[in-house]
Protein backbone atom coordinates (compact mmCIF):
# COMPACT_ATOMS: atom_id res chain seq x y z
CA UNK A 1 0.00 0.00 0.00
CA UNK A 2 1.19 3.55 -0.85
CA UNK A 3 2.44 5.51 2.00
CA UNK A 4 -0.66 8.30 3.21
CA UNK A 5 0.87 11.54 2.09
CA UNK A 6 -2.31 13.89 3.28
CA UNK A 7 -1.48 15.81 6.08
CA UNK A 8 -3.79 16.57 8.93
CA UNK A 9 -4.38 19.75 7.30
CA UNK A 10 -5.40 18.29 3.60
CA UNK A 11 -7.51 15.96 5.38
CA UNK A 12 -9.31 19.16 7.53
CA UNK A 13 -9.44 20.47 3.74
CA UNK A 14 -11.12 17.56 2.50
CA UNK A 15 -13.59 17.68 5.46
CA UNK A 16 -14.52 20.90 4.44
CA UNK A 17 -15.62 20.00 1.18
CA UNK A 18 -17.39 16.86 2.46
CA UNK A 19 -20.94 18.98 3.11
CA UNK A 20 -21.05 18.81 -1.07
CA UNK A 21 -20.52 22.16 -1.43
CA UNK A 22 -17.87 23.37 -4.17
CA UNK A 23 -15.92 25.61 -2.65
CA UNK A 24 -12.74 27.88 -3.81
CA UNK A 25 -9.61 28.15 -1.80
CA UNK A 26 -10.48 31.51 -0.68
CA UNK A 27 -14.23 30.56 0.76
CA UNK A 28 -12.26 27.14 2.47
CA UNK A 29 -9.64 29.63 4.20
CA UNK A 30 -12.52 31.77 5.56
CA UNK A 31 -14.35 28.68 6.29
CA UNK A 32 -11.53 27.50 8.16
CA UNK A 33 -10.87 30.66 9.77
CA UNK A 34 -14.63 30.86 11.03
CA UNK A 35 -15.26 26.99 12.09
CA UNK A 36 -12.17 25.56 12.87
CA UNK A 37 -9.74 27.53 14.06
CA UNK A 38 -10.89 27.71 17.96
CA UNK A 39 -9.75 24.28 17.86
CA UNK A 40 -7.34 23.77 15.10
CA UNK A 41 -4.71 25.81 14.09
CA UNK A 42 -6.07 27.51 10.34
CA UNK A 43 -3.74 27.05 7.61
CA UNK A 44 -1.93 30.18 6.21
CA UNK A 45 -3.79 30.84 2.31
CA UNK A 46 -1.11 29.64 0.82
CA UNK A 47 -0.83 26.75 2.66
CA UNK A 48 -4.38 25.94 1.57
CA UNK A 49 -3.63 26.24 -2.13
CA UNK A 50 -0.88 24.20 -1.70
CA UNK A 51 -3.11 21.37 0.29
CA UNK A 52 -5.64 21.90 -2.62
CA UNK A 53 -2.88 21.24 -5.35
CA UNK A 54 -1.99 17.90 -3.42
CA UNK A 55 -5.29 17.07 -2.91
CA UNK A 56 -6.07 16.98 -6.56
CA UNK A 57 -3.00 15.30 -7.63
CA UNK A 58 -3.79 12.68 -5.18
CA UNK A 59 -7.20 12.21 -6.96
CA UNK A 60 -9.08 13.16 -3.49
CA UNK A 61 -10.32 16.36 -4.69
CA UNK A 62 -11.57 17.73 -8.32
CA UNK A 63 -11.88 21.66 -9.87
CA UNK A 64 -13.53 23.40 -12.31
CA UNK A 65 -13.51 27.35 -13.20
CA UNK A 66 -17.05 28.83 -12.60
CA UNK A 67 -16.91 32.53 -13.35
CA UNK A 68 -17.69 34.77 -10.63
CA UNK A 69 -18.63 38.64 -11.26
CA UNK A 70 -16.10 39.31 -13.96
CA UNK A 71 -13.74 36.69 -13.71
CA UNK A 72 -13.16 33.20 -12.99
CA UNK A 73 -13.01 30.96 -9.82
CA UNK A 74 -11.58 27.94 -9.53
CA UNK A 75 -14.31 25.86 -6.87
CA UNK A 76 -12.81 22.86 -5.67
CA UNK A 77 -15.18 19.53 -4.41
CA UNK A 78 -14.61 16.23 -2.82
CA UNK A 79 -14.05 12.84 -5.23
CA UNK A 80 -15.34 9.26 -4.51
CA UNK A 81 -11.75 8.53 -3.85
CA UNK A 82 -11.07 11.39 -1.44
CA UNK A 83 -14.14 10.64 0.31
CA UNK A 84 -13.17 6.97 0.83
CA UNK A 85 -9.55 8.37 1.80
CA UNK A 86 -10.84 10.61 4.45
CA UNK A 87 -13.47 8.21 6.27
CA UNK A 88 -10.01 5.88 6.69
CA UNK A 89 -8.36 8.34 7.89
CA UNK A 90 -11.20 9.38 10.64
CA UNK A 91 -11.64 6.02 11.47
CA UNK A 92 -7.50 5.69 12.63
CA UNK A 93 -6.57 6.20 16.48
CA UNK A 94 -6.39 10.17 16.99
CA UNK A 95 -3.75 11.85 18.52
CA UNK A 96 -3.99 13.60 21.68
CA UNK A 97 -4.17 17.40 21.23
CA UNK A 98 -1.44 19.24 20.30
CA UNK A 99 -0.96 22.44 22.61
CA UNK A 100 1.84 25.51 22.31
CA UNK A 101 0.55 27.77 24.60
CA UNK A 102 3.36 30.46 24.52
CA UNK A 103 1.79 32.61 27.44
CA UNK A 104 2.23 29.06 29.75
CA UNK A 105 5.76 29.31 29.00
CA UNK A 106 6.29 32.95 30.18
CA UNK A 107 4.62 32.19 33.24
CA UNK A 108 6.88 29.45 33.66
CA UNK A 109 9.94 31.37 32.43
CA UNK A 110 8.17 33.94 35.41
CA UNK A 111 11.23 34.14 37.35
CA UNK A 112 13.25 36.23 34.71
CA UNK A 113 10.44 38.61 33.59
CA UNK A 114 8.94 41.45 36.00
CA UNK A 115 5.95 40.30 37.76
CA UNK A 116 4.05 43.76 35.84
CA UNK A 117 5.08 42.36 32.67
CA UNK A 118 3.81 38.93 33.25
CA UNK A 119 0.39 40.22 34.54
CA UNK A 120 -0.04 42.77 31.55
CA UNK A 121 0.67 39.23 29.47
CA UNK A 122 -1.90 37.11 31.59
CA UNK A 123 -4.80 40.13 31.00
CA UNK A 124 -3.95 40.21 27.26
CA UNK A 125 -5.16 36.50 27.01
CA UNK A 126 -7.88 37.37 29.32
CA UNK A 127 -9.05 39.75 26.50
CA UNK A 128 -8.44 37.28 23.67
CA UNK A 129 -10.51 35.06 25.61
CA UNK A 130 -13.34 37.35 25.57
CA UNK A 131 -12.86 37.70 21.71
CA UNK A 132 -12.83 33.67 21.41
CA UNK A 133 -15.87 33.70 23.45
CA UNK A 134 -17.93 36.52 21.79
CA UNK A 135 -17.10 34.91 18.17
CA UNK A 136 -18.17 31.55 19.06
CA UNK A 137 -21.52 33.05 20.96
CA UNK A 138 -22.21 34.48 17.26
CA UNK A 139 -21.12 31.23 15.70
CA UNK A 140 -23.65 29.05 17.45
CA UNK A 141 -26.00 31.83 16.60
CA UNK A 142 -25.21 31.28 12.82
CA UNK A 143 -25.52 27.36 13.32
CA UNK A 144 -29.07 27.73 14.37
CA UNK A 145 -30.60 24.44 14.73
CA UNK A 146 -29.97 23.11 11.25
CA UNK A 147 -29.33 18.90 11.92
CA UNK A 148 -26.48 19.56 9.29
CA UNK A 149 -24.60 21.25 12.06
CA UNK A 150 -25.10 19.04 14.69
CA UNK A 151 -21.67 17.84 15.35
CA UNK A 152 -20.58 21.58 14.40
CA UNK A 153 -22.20 23.18 17.56
CA UNK A 154 -20.95 20.28 19.75
CA UNK A 155 -17.87 21.37 18.32
CA UNK A 156 -18.60 25.15 18.82
CA UNK A 157 -20.18 24.36 22.46
CA UNK A 158 -16.47 22.48 23.70
CA UNK A 159 -14.78 25.76 22.46
CA UNK A 160 -16.98 28.12 24.71
CA UNK A 161 -16.18 25.36 27.77
CA UNK A 162 -12.83 25.52 26.64
CA UNK A 163 -12.41 29.51 26.73
CA UNK A 164 -14.62 29.30 29.71
CA UNK A 165 -12.07 27.82 31.65
CA UNK A 166 -8.92 29.19 30.21
CA UNK A 167 -10.41 32.45 31.30
CA UNK A 168 -10.86 31.46 35.00
CA UNK A 169 -7.63 30.07 35.02
CA UNK A 170 -5.68 33.50 33.34
CA UNK A 171 -8.06 35.16 36.32
CA UNK A 172 -6.98 32.85 38.80
CA UNK A 173 -3.47 33.46 37.47
CA UNK A 174 -3.79 37.38 37.92
CA UNK A 175 -4.91 36.68 41.55
CA UNK A 176 -1.61 34.89 42.10
CA UNK A 177 0.63 37.13 40.18
CA UNK A 178 -0.95 40.22 41.91
CA UNK A 179 0.99 42.20 44.31
CA UNK A 180 3.64 39.53 44.85
CA UNK A 181 7.16 41.74 44.23
CA UNK A 182 9.24 38.53 44.58
CA UNK A 183 7.01 36.29 42.70
CA UNK A 184 3.73 34.27 42.74
CA UNK A 185 1.72 34.40 46.08
CA UNK A 186 0.86 30.66 47.61
CA UNK A 187 0.97 28.94 44.74
CA UNK A 188 0.54 25.01 45.04
CA UNK A 189 -2.00 25.07 47.60
CA UNK A 190 -5.07 26.11 46.13
CA UNK A 191 -5.94 23.66 43.23
CA UNK A 192 -6.70 19.59 43.52
CA UNK A 193 -8.36 17.80 40.99
CA UNK B 1 19.70 44.59 13.86
CA UNK B 2 19.99 40.95 13.13
CA UNK B 3 16.84 38.79 12.29
CA UNK B 4 16.06 36.62 15.13
CA UNK B 5 16.50 32.94 13.97
CA UNK B 6 15.83 31.21 17.45
CA UNK B 7 12.61 28.68 17.52
CA UNK B 8 10.13 29.39 20.03
CA UNK B 9 11.37 26.22 21.06
CA UNK B 10 15.15 27.20 21.18
CA UNK B 11 13.60 29.82 23.27
CA UNK B 12 11.91 27.10 25.38
CA UNK B 13 15.05 24.89 25.72
CA UNK B 14 17.16 28.34 26.91
CA UNK B 15 14.56 28.60 29.11
CA UNK B 16 15.02 25.43 31.00
CA UNK B 17 18.76 26.33 31.23
CA UNK B 18 17.92 29.67 32.59
CA UNK B 19 17.73 27.67 36.25
CA UNK B 20 21.37 27.60 36.52
CA UNK B 21 22.43 23.81 35.63
CA UNK B 22 24.07 22.33 32.91
CA UNK B 23 22.62 19.99 31.38
CA UNK B 24 22.67 17.27 28.50
CA UNK B 25 20.71 17.14 25.32
CA UNK B 26 18.96 13.79 26.68
CA UNK B 27 18.33 15.76 30.34
CA UNK B 28 16.93 18.67 28.60
CA UNK B 29 14.61 16.43 26.40
CA UNK B 30 13.32 14.80 29.63
CA UNK B 31 12.42 17.84 31.37
CA UNK B 32 10.60 19.28 28.44
CA UNK B 33 8.47 15.83 28.32
CA UNK B 34 7.99 16.04 32.06
CA UNK B 35 7.47 19.69 33.12
CA UNK B 36 6.33 21.69 29.47
CA UNK B 37 4.82 19.29 27.47
CA UNK B 38 1.32 19.46 29.09
CA UNK B 39 1.46 23.08 27.73
CA UNK B 40 4.08 22.90 25.30
CA UNK B 41 4.53 20.02 22.33
CA UNK B 42 7.85 18.72 23.70
CA UNK B 43 10.21 18.39 20.47
CA UNK B 44 11.90 15.40 19.78
CA UNK B 45 15.08 14.53 20.73
CA UNK B 46 16.53 15.04 17.07
CA UNK B 47 15.12 18.90 17.17
CA UNK B 48 16.38 19.54 20.84
CA UNK B 49 20.06 18.48 19.74
CA UNK B 50 19.48 20.75 16.28
CA UNK B 51 17.92 23.42 18.44
CA UNK B 52 20.96 23.15 21.04
CA UNK B 53 24.01 23.11 18.32
CA UNK B 54 21.85 26.63 16.59
CA UNK B 55 21.84 28.34 20.12
CA UNK B 56 25.49 27.41 20.70
CA UNK B 57 26.53 28.80 17.26
CA UNK B 58 24.19 31.89 17.87
CA UNK B 59 26.62 32.32 21.15
CA UNK B 60 23.29 31.57 23.64
CA UNK B 61 24.61 28.65 24.83
CA UNK B 62 28.12 27.26 25.79
CA UNK B 63 28.70 23.45 26.25
CA UNK B 64 31.58 21.27 27.53
CA UNK B 65 31.95 17.51 28.41
CA UNK B 66 32.09 16.23 31.35
CA UNK B 67 33.00 12.31 32.45
CA UNK B 68 29.62 10.23 33.05
CA UNK B 69 30.68 6.98 34.09
CA UNK B 70 32.49 5.34 31.86
CA UNK B 71 31.52 8.07 28.73
CA UNK B 72 31.95 12.06 28.17
CA UNK B 73 28.53 13.52 27.87
CA UNK B 74 27.87 17.05 26.61
CA UNK B 75 26.66 19.59 28.95
CA UNK B 76 24.91 23.03 28.02
CA UNK B 77 25.04 26.14 29.75
CA UNK B 78 23.09 29.62 28.89
CA UNK B 79 25.36 32.42 28.17
CA UNK B 80 25.07 36.25 29.30
CA UNK B 81 24.20 36.68 25.76
CA UNK B 82 21.79 33.88 25.93
CA UNK B 83 20.18 35.30 29.08
CA UNK B 84 19.87 39.04 27.05
CA UNK B 85 18.14 37.60 24.33
CA UNK B 86 16.02 35.13 26.70
CA UNK B 87 14.71 38.41 28.48
CA UNK B 88 14.02 40.27 25.61
CA UNK B 89 11.84 37.45 23.77
CA UNK B 90 10.11 36.84 27.05
CA UNK B 91 9.04 41.09 26.80
CA UNK B 92 8.08 40.52 23.17
CA UNK B 93 4.06 40.67 22.56
CA UNK B 94 2.94 36.64 23.46
CA UNK B 95 0.61 35.39 20.59
CA UNK B 96 -2.63 33.04 21.24
CA UNK B 97 -2.35 29.30 21.99
CA UNK B 98 -1.90 27.25 19.11
CA UNK B 99 -3.72 23.82 19.25
CA UNK B 100 -4.35 21.16 17.36
CA UNK B 101 -7.32 19.11 18.57
CA UNK B 102 -7.57 16.25 16.78
CA UNK B 103 -10.76 14.88 18.16
CA UNK B 104 -12.89 17.80 17.59
CA UNK B 105 -11.81 17.30 14.18
CA UNK B 106 -13.30 13.93 14.17
CA UNK B 107 -16.23 15.26 16.08
CA UNK B 108 -16.38 18.34 13.30
CA UNK B 109 -16.40 15.47 11.08
CA UNK B 110 -18.71 13.35 12.61
CA UNK B 111 -21.55 13.18 10.50
CA UNK B 112 -18.98 10.37 8.47
CA UNK B 113 -18.22 8.35 10.74
CA UNK B 114 -20.47 5.82 12.76
CA UNK B 115 -21.46 7.49 16.16
CA UNK B 116 -19.91 4.00 17.72
CA UNK B 117 -16.86 5.24 15.94
CA UNK B 118 -16.58 8.69 17.16
CA UNK B 119 -17.82 7.52 20.94
CA UNK B 120 -15.03 5.40 21.04
CA UNK B 121 -12.59 8.41 20.57
CA UNK B 122 -13.99 10.48 22.97
CA UNK B 123 -13.54 7.82 25.60
CA UNK B 124 -9.88 7.53 24.33
CA UNK B 125 -9.55 11.51 25.13
CA UNK B 126 -11.39 10.79 28.62
CA UNK B 127 -8.75 8.28 29.46
CA UNK B 128 -5.93 10.62 28.34
CA UNK B 129 -7.02 13.10 30.45
CA UNK B 130 -6.74 10.93 33.19
CA UNK B 131 -3.62 10.22 32.69
CA UNK B 132 -2.60 13.95 31.90
CA UNK B 133 -3.82 14.50 35.33
CA UNK B 134 -2.58 11.56 37.12
CA UNK B 135 1.05 13.17 36.07
CA UNK B 136 0.34 16.65 36.91
CA UNK B 137 -0.42 15.69 40.65
CA UNK B 138 2.58 13.37 40.88
CA UNK B 139 4.44 16.86 39.26
CA UNK B 140 3.03 18.99 41.65
CA UNK B 141 4.22 16.31 44.36
CA UNK B 142 7.59 16.91 43.28
CA UNK B 143 7.79 20.64 42.80
CA UNK B 144 6.82 20.71 46.54
CA UNK B 145 6.81 24.47 47.95
CA UNK B 146 10.10 25.17 46.94
CA UNK B 147 10.26 28.72 45.68
CA UNK B 148 12.44 27.99 42.90
CA UNK B 149 9.30 26.27 41.52
CA UNK B 150 6.54 28.75 42.24
CA UNK B 151 6.14 29.51 38.41
CA UNK B 152 6.61 25.37 37.48
CA UNK B 153 3.84 25.28 40.19
CA UNK B 154 1.13 28.19 38.73
CA UNK B 155 1.30 26.61 35.19
CA UNK B 156 1.10 23.22 36.56
CA UNK B 157 -2.36 24.34 38.88
CA UNK B 158 -3.48 25.90 35.23
CA UNK B 159 -2.95 22.26 33.72
CA UNK B 160 -5.11 20.47 36.20
CA UNK B 161 -7.91 23.22 35.56
CA UNK B 162 -7.49 22.69 31.57
CA UNK B 163 -7.65 18.90 31.94
CA UNK B 164 -10.47 18.40 34.20
CA UNK B 165 -12.07 21.30 31.88
CA UNK B 166 -10.99 18.63 28.95
CA UNK B 167 -12.43 15.59 30.97
CA UNK B 168 -15.84 18.14 31.73
CA UNK B 169 -16.14 18.80 27.81
CA UNK B 170 -15.25 14.81 26.95
CA UNK B 171 -17.95 13.45 29.37
CA UNK B 172 -20.74 16.06 27.92
CA UNK B 173 -19.70 14.69 24.35
CA UNK B 174 -20.38 11.42 25.64
CA UNK B 175 -23.57 11.90 26.85
CA UNK B 176 -24.29 14.29 23.89
CA UNK B 177 -23.47 11.44 21.71
CA UNK B 178 -24.90 8.12 23.35
CA UNK B 179 -27.96 6.49 22.03
CA UNK B 180 -28.47 8.85 19.40
CA UNK B 181 -28.22 6.79 15.77
CA UNK B 182 -28.76 9.65 13.58
CA UNK B 183 -25.97 11.91 15.44
CA UNK B 184 -25.56 14.06 18.62
CA UNK B 185 -29.15 14.76 20.66
CA UNK B 186 -30.07 18.24 21.62
CA UNK B 187 -26.89 19.99 20.67
CA UNK B 188 -26.72 23.48 20.74
CA UNK B 189 -29.66 24.27 24.08
CA UNK B 190 -26.82 23.46 27.07
CA UNK B 191 -23.68 26.02 27.01
CA UNK B 192 -23.31 29.10 27.43
CA UNK B 193 -20.40 31.40 28.61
Amino acid sequence: MRQDRTSPTGYALLGLLSFERELSGYELRQWAGNSLHFFYAAPAMSQVYAELERLEAAGLTGSREVPQGARQVRVHRITAKGRRALGAWLRRPVDPPQLKHHLLLRVFLGHLLEPEDLRRAVEEHLRWCEAELASLRALLDDLGDDPVWAHARLVAQWGVEHHSAERSSARRLVRALDGSPGGPRSAGTTVRA
